[in-house]
């Protein structure tokens, strides 16, 4: 994406909803890049708990501490999928 | 929800994500509530499929219509959820 598609963007202050699947942990820093831009992602986690269950557990440990750390949320989605918020997106726990 | 909480959430202008399950066409109307007020929808559609096609037909073209309507948006997500969001939140459908 070139800066002036960032800068755009940001002008709008639109914000993405990005549906991922999660292979292996190399893809931890794109997807976190993303949360960095606004985005929440919607990660299917199913790929990669079929591969290695320790690398997902250490997938989800680290994108939790990262959630947490840039003030964003992060949940469960059913079986198969979790949910990462940037700041400003919460995920609806009832009243 | 009380008239201050609604009061306070739209000064800090947070955006919450909700999870919910389609059971029936009758539920049609909170969900567009909730996107009215901001709130984007993540809708498990399994329910009523399971017990009604046509009237899952209906509501995924009654959402679809009130997502343009309004500005928002909607996507299918994986087999059994859609993905229903306010204006200011767009999908991201790749480069």
């Amino acid at each position: 994406m070139s800066q002036s598609t960032i800068g755009e963007k940001a002008k709008e202050e639109i914000i993405y909803l990005k549906a991922l699947s999660l292979k292996s942990l190399e893809e931890l820093p794109n997807i976190k890049e993303d949360i960095n831009r606004k985005m929440i992602v919607i990660l299917r986690i199913t790929p990669l708990a079929q591969k290695d269950v320790e690398e997902l557990k250490k997938a989800v440990e680290e994108l939790y501490e990262f959630s947490v750390s840039v003030g964003g949320d992060i949940a469960r989605l059913g079986e198969e999928r979790i949910v990462i918020t940037p700041p400003g997106v919460k995920i609806w726990r009832g009243l």
